[in-house]
């Protein structure tokens, strides 16, 4: 139950603003991490560990840069 | 047995949502470990391992954002 | 109260000079890691402490780099 | 012997579907790596512990990941 | 004092060759690091340990090539 | 006298076949590690030992990835 695959959350890449963008980013990289680990107990012991690990925190910033990228391109840079 | 590189898993780049898109970004990062190692065996034993590894999460999450990248760019960002 | 999403802090990507994209960029890279630990407490201990190491130093840097691109595109380069 | 550069290896980036195009990343993933550590005795050595550690298998499936970005430009994502 | 923000040091991207701006994305990567750490003292004895590690190189390494697919972009890969 | 960077080693990023370029991204990635190390001893030494350690030649690769998607970009993917 906790991987329903079957509901959407990812309509679309477009946003109003670009830091709707970045906030879209960040949710991207995090169901990256669900597809992975899918169980939420597991998911919350790590991520309460890794939020605490300085190069985890980078690790972290990096994949969400890497959503930014085309969240960016996809909303043709907010221009 | 475990290698049929001749059964097509890849017929096309084109989804009809972004979060098709997103999934099948996370089947090419799957596909690439399995490339590396196509023993199902040890690959479900590592995967059972790093799933529960807070840095192993956020990397496997950085490769699906790369291939969600090329996914995205190939359905001209479902716009 | 440390994480105030409703805050704009992000209103566009344009920016007059390379160099103020550049410190965007760095900004981006900064708000990734506060978006995975807005406890400003440990995110303060944490930048001590890898700021300090070189292989974190590095990897921040990777981060900026990969937002830089994004800004630098949605500048057109500053051409 | 072992690092004949003269030879062919790589004639084209095109190909014609996108599973060959994610094998052809799969080989030039390789390509680097055999361009670092030529001799094939310990660059077997190596893959095969690399081939068992999880963390090694998400980096490798990460580089494959950028080359295939690159090859599905090349073939304008077979589209 | 080691930080002045409104000192000039990126006015553009563009180079009159690829080495310039291969050297410019070296200085790219630099200006990274130093963002994160602008003490200078602790910028040298890190930069002393990370120039003697070869992991850390090559982590630098992939910073430039970062920078360096941005500053080639900028200048139209000197075509 | 091992850093003269008056020389020109980068006159261009236009290459005749993808295998030279593929060649070319390997020079720029080991130039972006000279130039964090210059001194060729100890790059020598640090090469001998990271071309023993399958991680490190992983990640090697990932760099030379990284650059020959610029170097394909330049050349226009050699279609």
């Amino acid at each position: 139950e906790e991987n329903k695959k079957a509901d959407t959350w990812l309509p679309s890449l477009v946003t109003d603003t670009p830091q709707e963008g970045f906030e879209l980013a960040i949710k991207l990289s995090r169901m990256g991490v669900k597809s992975t680990q899918p169980n939420k107990e597991i998911l919350f012991r790590e991520r309460a560990e890794y939020s605490q690990d300085a190069k985890a925190l980078i690790h972290a910033s990096e994949v969400i840069a890497v959503h930014f990228q085309t969240v960016a391109e996809a909303n043709d840079y907010w221009k």
